[in-house]
């Protein structure tokens, strides 16, 4: 007999926070979606009924129900490591979107919660969970690849740019962006350490904007020797673009394509291939993935595949980053405990 | 409010059977999956039990079970048409595997049973769920592509052919496995009619043998003038291999690559991309869509996309097949009311 | 030191003559392009002039000249018989566009006329020199596919279809276009001998025309019980198509695939690309590898590697189209000695 | 009629000087290979004499030679400058492999020699023929993917790095085969200049070694915003590999796939496709485009398509690299007049 459903309360229902509840509710068994919270309830209805779930407008009426297991926190990113000390409170497991926290101390504070309440903490590198990734992961802890020397890892957000460039964050290319591309490299060159960064970003979609970085490209060193490049854009207008690229001493692997399908239309131009233009449909399997392995490290009672020591790991790495931007220098990775 | 899941017998629990059984229980939310028959209870209870259904050694139970609204067929050929019929006696919907009979009688006793006990009836050409073969459907019937003049449509089974070539039923290669390409060729060029078909076929893992045909070419004409290949081979040494070709006034789409995903291994050979050595590995998108499909008609009582009337006329081109294959010449395809 | 470069005479100064004499002239140094024949002065001297040859405006005058050793024929099909037959007359070699005849017995004649008179006879089966072509005769030839089972050869010229169908030869699908298909599979299918075929062709371009036929699809069975399929159309939008596809007992080869360069252009529409529109671009190093080869046969005083033989056992196939066409039935392939 | 070839010298029968006298030879007609200079005599013979060359050991007697209109220089590199300013002063035409010099001293005293001379002086960046780069350059200059934003440039020498790492020039990395890649991006990012650099190189093949750098990723910022990424290894298991990629306002191009051929082979193991494991293999075609270039711009009486000063603003990115990586940090690119 399959154990018993991960009952699980999604807090934001927000655009990934609703795709995020489609996911949970139609492709992973191992989990119930049961309740998703928002302040606006009409957003929280319009999410949650469809799939059988229960809207709520209070985190707290989610954290108190006896039939949530889990939260799921798809919330705005400053929000995301005070629910989750909230919930570890509450005794509940936690899956956070990234990133886990807005700085080390958060993520700190946050491991250390969910680790006391002794409940599952999860952080959405969905990445890890993408086939190709996988697989590149496979072949490089095989040994097939030999020793890793140069890494890409490439994130492009769908469009023309930000449409309000003084709504978006300072540094977020590094803590929101670039952070699925500082675990992707720490996890391909698998027990090897960031040693320093040199980050170089700027404002191209809002030349001279006071705060905004749209593109950037940072060159990571790892102890074990290996040269990283973290490289995203705000505005690729081909669609959602999520590559990487490890060389090794035997050969290299590539990975992704941003094809919808193998199909492939010739007409007078040449041979087409439509892309992806969204994270939630290039990504479907990995997110589905992604929450798999949250429902069933609940149900067997153990660590998932990524940590909150991953979110520090990779956090750390953004840490330098902003300190690079600001001082255009080359800047040490600091050493997590 | 979502509508009840569909409650779903299966009806045999072999490999196909066991990878069904998976689908609806993990990755259908619209079905439940309830019941597993097969004679050999050992075999009904390994597929049942981890997916939290139960196992049955009788088809009886699960025609008169209340709790079961709709059945999947998955056992032998042979008995589908039978099956088709006793489910519709019992008012419950069906799902046949390809093909949903052995003869153009037994489709047609199958349809007319469905139609009368006003159960839906959908019979298993997975290649209309597929990504691919969606997107390039939609491209003919948006007359992006013009006339269609020109089609191709591929199958190719793994490994090295039949261990036991006598234990393949004669006309397999047409009956259950062009089966596909000639539905799939039927809806690409869709709004024609097939008319003649000729084909030829042989048997090249085992030279000689009386009955076994394991490689195949048909060429079909339609009566708006397409001209259509058909190919079919029992021994891809390379993997499971789905394609397909339409050429039409305006341009050409292909579909099918076999990669598993956009990773590529470089190393001292070359570039590799890993293939798909099984149909439920590669086709598991398309198996979810298909049974999302029946689960979505049932609840809606309408006809699936995929109906008798399709069942009936690839198994007419498959009927002019096994004639054509018998004399040698081209054979007209039977005209279905 | 090397040979003398053999010097040239071109017969036919239309698209694909002025094509050939560019190569030869520019990319063959074992060879020296010095005469340009045309029945239009001003055609020939367009050719000629601009790469340092000379315009004739008579056939004669090339085949007396004393500082030609070689033809090359490039005049309407009708002519190539019998001007290979001249010039073997002449004691000159001869490199013939296919097809070399118009019907078996002129392909014979030219065939007995060079023999007898001791000079080259090649014939211009360009798709032998393409490098994956090439690639795939030896993964072939060593053994790396196993037996070889089911084989195609596509050939789809580019555009709209023909602009006068009435000016298009009878059977010039068969004879012309398909005629490199098939002399491919010959090629790639080594030592086997094709046995019968059957041709399913139409007029879809220009519907009801009395002897048009712009799309073709020919099955042929080989006597080492390999089957194959020609395919040919008049009328691609994409661009000039020409594919080749391998299955044997231990794998596949697929060749073409019509990409101008590995440039892909990514746009919100997708990633494109572009795609050749000519044989002259397309094939440009086949071109120049098959008149290098003949320099070379002639220098070395040797057979080429495609010869009358191989025009003949290609046309066979041809003629065998022709009968399959007319009677709609399986026809056998004359068997040549 | 045509101009007369243009009457070559090549100094250096090494590997690349082999290769380029072939190229010469036998696919530029617009140029004749006269001689070749090597103080090996065989070495010098060897290249020249299949090819109706003469030999030679001395330079002095390739430039005092009557015959011989231009030099093609592919000698080591310290002596690049030198002999172009020897074959300036004797009236001869430049082709000078790259880099033109080993110092911005040295470039700029060929550029100046070259100039006062009246001589045709063009430097062996390659990737500017190579067909795939042309088609993007196109596409940037016409405007097609908008204003540059991201740029990425790489080499990868195949191979397993260095049999003597004691051998290699130190800063072998930045002026002798990142300089490829600084060419590139200044010519794709056409209009803008380099602003500064941060050179990131390690010795990963033999570490510790005291000057080997091996791999090496360089950041360069532009003064159009533009953010450029240049990579090399020295140590690619898998073949040369050659790529860019160009990300605008409104799309991106690629460039660069390494395969030998569109054949792919496909096997128990996936599907294969070969890739180069040489410059001169690869680049081929870009080989002959540069030299028919030369050759054209002599016969013309014209600049080449890339200069004297294409080469000082390469290797001012080269120097400033080699500055940086002393350094560790930012460094400004020089400004040259």
């Amino acid at each position: 007999m399959s154990p018993l459903p991960v009952r699980i309360g999604l807090i934001g229902a927000g655009r990934i926070g609703a795709s995020h509840a489609d996911v949970i509710a139609r492709r992973v068994p191992e989990a119930t979606l049961v309740a998703v919270a928002d302040p606006r309830p009409a957003a929280a209805a319009a999410v949650a009924t469809p799939l059988g779930a229960r809207g709520e407008t209070s985190v707290e009426a989610v954290l108190a129900a006896d039939d949530v297991d889990a939260v799921v926190i798809a919330a705005s990113s400053t929000a995301h490591a005070a629910l989750t000390i909230a919930a570890a409170d509450a005794a509940k497991h936690v899956f956070s979107e990234k990133p886990a926290g807005m700085s080390l101390a958060e993520l700190r504070a946050a491991r250390s919660a969910t680790a006391a309440a002794g409940v599952v903490f999860q952080v959405g590198f969905n990445r890890r969970f993408a086939r190709e990734f996988v697989d590149a992961h496979e072949a490089i802890a095989s040994g097939r690849l030999g020793t890793v020397r140069q890494l890409r890892s490439l994130t492009r957000d769908p469009g023309r740019g930000p449409a309000d460039p003084d709504a978006v964050p300072e540094w977020t290319i590094f803590t929101q962006t670039l952070i699925h591309d500082f675990d992707t490299l720490n996890w391909l060159n698998h027990g090897a350490r960031p040693v320093d960064v040199i980050a170089t970003a700027d404002s191209l979609t809002a030349p001279g904007h006071p705060t905004l970085l749209d593109h950037a490209n940072v060159v990571i060193r790892y102890d074990n020797g290996a040269i990283a490049t973290a490289e995203a854009s705000f505005a690729a207008a081909y669609g959602y673009d999520v590559r990487g690229e490890v060389l090794g001493s035997e050969g290299m692997v590539t990975m992704g394509d941003g094809a919808q399908s193998s199909l492939r239309l010739h007409d007078v131009r040449g041979r087409l291939a439509t892309t992806s233009h969204s994270d939630t449909e290039l990504l479907i399997d990995a997110y589905t993935a992604e929450f798999t392995e949250f429902a069933r490290a609940v149900q067997e009672g153990r660590d998932p595949s990524v940590t909150g020591d991953d979110a520090i790991a990779a956090f750390a790495i953004a840490t330098a980053c902003i300190d690079s931007s600001r001082s255009g220098v080359r800047t040490a990775v600091p050493e997590e405990a």
